[in-house]
């Protein structure tokens, strides 16, 4: 009788169609080489709800880069490794800058403002390798994806990662930089090593959606019932996405899409709904503030169709 | 049978409580000289929930200076008068400035980065004003709030407002500034009179929670069943209180009490649970991002123990 | 028998055909309305050196809007005053930033970088206006014109100075900022009011250079031999001119004429040659920079032709 | 008959005597960690007059590491390579901010401000390798300052070189910053190499002052009269030193020693009068700018007793 499957199945399919037929794509990130060579008409959308119903649309099941995308799970990891000591090497507030801004460092003593600019993700990459080897880092990033995701199918494109390693400047000047200050602990080039492979993370809207349902749930996993991080902290990281999660347009996607949400570079945004949805879109085209054109405007619909915005029905 | 209102009252008088025996009460404003007479251990909180039951612990009947509050209700007149033109003379993407920073002013053409910084209030006022007399348009403000409140006994405090105007060299250089820019259309002393003047309405925690009820109800109020704002601009309004509303520690403030809410300089904060509950809260010593201290504690408490974050239950 | 002073009448000469040949003139200022006025193909030169010849060509002797350049004199002026109890509340560093920014004052507690920005030059105001009646003030500023340049005929364009105070928004800003920080001591209003008007003095190219005479001679009026400044004071106007002259244009034009120099956005730029001449020269069309262009290009030629950079023959 | 080099070493010997019985003598560097194992109490002069009459004071042949002072060479070497080319990659004006300062460069496209801040330094050093291998382009900067010091005894401090190569964050960070602006064309740890390794030549005061003697001269070796550079460009790059070669303190430099001139961190100086001496001093305690206090204190001294500012004697 509970006709919301079918009215979510219906919803994320006409959206799908929508977008198919909409021409105003942005442009596809080409900072990155390898990332230039995606298609820029691919569009996806999963929806995974509260009771479990999946609905996907489009090419939910091709991966791409998850880039940025993947420092929710990277600051999950680490909140869970060092707890709220985490907050001595990076801050929690909007930046008001790009993403690759530098200008923030200077005046904060190389603390970057929050973990979702490029700065931030990178101490919290510092956080995580600890002393470690680059390849046992990485290897606990990948075996927490997989375990989220409950697939053990997910990989990291090399090719991506490569590319990135070789023309990532401004990350590496980023990460020089908080070295000057003593915020990074970890040999420069390890920590950048792992950063840009935990950005080359290839997922599909599928996997990514079925990855971030314990932020829906207070933290637990709703298949297996198991904690993956404390509620309280669940739900301050849902509040560090809404704030944050889109550089200088965070204040833009909140006011239109309304969710916690994540953008990458690599065309992908992650938002939830919480108590309600975990949701992945995927389409390449940027706009100016380097996040997925047609991913905003569908995410817009889909929040304003199922009246799911957390600033009122 | 229904314990909820009981739950509720329950927990306001236990964080009033509480809060009467806190001695951290963070420094009164003294930048504008009217405010530093304040009782400093003066603590109020009311709130109203979804079926319009009333819960009020402390001096919550006790009228305080609501200033940058009443940036939420010029925000919802302007709103009203030219719709989405308004956001041609300001954006909605937080500052990551302090509230009374000129330097993005600078950099963005003289455009403020969004209404709740004080140079977006000021332009915002400068809407309202748009060709009125001052006298005219402060009127208009002032019905605005007795409606919304339904309380024909709010006031201006003109001392407030006098010592504001003879001491906010800050809030003048903004001003001018802007309109170097040609931001603001009206004699720079007419909008900045009109500003002062509406910082300086003094209103207690009860007739705030009760004048942004609207802001709970999708745009409705919810004694009358009227339309204040369209449902998706109560939503929008949110929004920006949500990302914006705490100047450089609105990341803060979502991230511990995952509501919308605006500061004001007095010690005031109203916080809105959408489809929950209207909150105002009131403390008078501040903390270093210039919110108040305590209101912003027993904020945290009260959406904590009512499972009210936006965030997740 | 002695050559040097037809030569220099003859450089001074060419220099004046050469410049009334070129079309690339540069953009009259607009942004004082009454500014916009002027002739635009105007250019005067005079030169006195350092035995007292004058050597003139062009419109040397038509008077107009010294602008800036009024800030040479208030600056020499004010250290005769308080000496260097002045440097508590203006800096002698180059800004790196435009005349009119505020971007520097809020990151240095609202003190100005230098005298020669406009944020100093008011700073400066201040100090001479000291309490007493901006009509006074004005008076001793003109008294002070009037006796360096051995000429009882100058006068304040008071068209110019009312244009100014009324329009001249960005200033208002700067002294509405610098009093909130208590870097100024009187009203505002006054002290902007003796600012718009000094900077409205109208002298002719001929009136400046004789104006000038002082810094040439180690601080010596040639003609009457007294001292109108200290030899060190001097000297130490001389290298603020030369670091901070022409705003973020002052490396450029050390780098090209090699001499202390002040512009103003009337056109007119002032010129020391330490101990060799006193130059002025006048051409309202500006550069990016807000400085004169073909004044500039005419004080490159004039120095490189007589040898008087201060960085070698 | 000439009593001016009697007077010279007079005053030479004097300064030398009164800084060593200073006792305020500034903290040495540490951020190079090598740097620090100077003696703080080490104090040299050399005075090279126009005849080239040499006087001596203090440790004036005890060599040390020259660090910034080489950019005055780089810049000479890299305009004698490209010409005025050079300036489509780094600018020439004050930059009003500290000497290893981001900010700039992400305002202006990752083009320096001046040759004389590190990022410009790097990116001079840049344009001087152009294609060659790092030992080929250190080897070329080595021999002009054989060939100007006219001495073969010149060396690199191997052991700085590679203190400042293991710590050199904040430099690494402003290489990468240019280099994803393309402002840089050489691999990155290829340009940073010769840079790390010019800053790290070892010379005395004497050695200095030789060195520099092309820019007393317009340009010309008085020795051989060969040209070094072109007379204007000597010129220059002296109106570069005066305006640019004390970082944040470089108008404070100009204020009281009236000289062109240029810092190291470890302690040196450069400076010039033109058309009258070459001057080098060394004290390894550093004021708050980052330029040697004593230092500075005996440049002033110096100009004053022999009337060498260039802004009046």
């Amino acid at each position: 009788m509970n006709s919301q499957p079918d009215q979510l199945e219906r919803v994320v399919r006409e959206i799908a169609d929508e977008m198919a037929q909409r021409t105003d794509r942005g442009e596809v990130a080409t900072y990155i080489p390898e990332l230039a060579n995606v298609d820029p008409g691919a569009f996806g959308l999963a929806v995974i709800d509260a009771e479990g119903n999946v609905a996907v649309g489009g090419d939910a099941d091709m991966p791409f880069s998850i880039q940025s995308i993947s420092k929710v799970f990277t600051l999950t990891l680490a909140l869970g490794l060092v707890g709220d000591n985490l907050w001595r090497r990076v801050g929690r507030e909007p930046s008001g800058t790009a993403f690759n801004s530098i200008v923030q460092l200077e005046r904060e003593n190389g603390i970057p403002r929050n973990p979702f600019i490029n700065a931030g993700a990178i101490a919290v990459t510092d956080v995580i390798l600890s002393g470690h080897q680059p390849r046992e880092a990485l290897g606990e990033i990948l075996r927490f994806m997989r375990f989220v995701a409950d697939d053990p199918s997910i990989k990291i494109d090399e090719a991506v990662a490569a590319s990135e390693q070789r023309t990532g400047f401004r990350n590496i000047a980023l990460a020089n930089y908080m070295k000057a200050f003593g915020v990074l602990q970890n040999p420069v080039d390890f920590t950048l090593g792992v950063y840009f492979h935990h950005c080359a993370i290839a997922m599909s809207c599928r996997q990514l959606a079925m990855a971030a349902r314990f932020l829906v749930h207070n933290g637990r996993n709703p298949s297996t019932g198991l904690l993956v991080v404390q509620p309280e902290r669940a739900r301050r990281i849902n509040a560090i996405m809404l704030t944050c999660g889109h550089y200088d347009g965070s204040g833009e996607f909140a006011y239109r899409v309304g969710l916690p949400g994540k953008s990458g570079v690599g065309g992908g945004i992650l938002a939830i709904a919480p108590g309600k949805a975990s949701i992945a879109v995927w389409s390449p085209g940027l706009d100016a503030s380097g996040n997925s054109r047609l991913g905003r405007i569908a995410l817009e619909a889909l929040t304003k169709r199922m009246g799911w915005s957390v600033f009122g029905e």
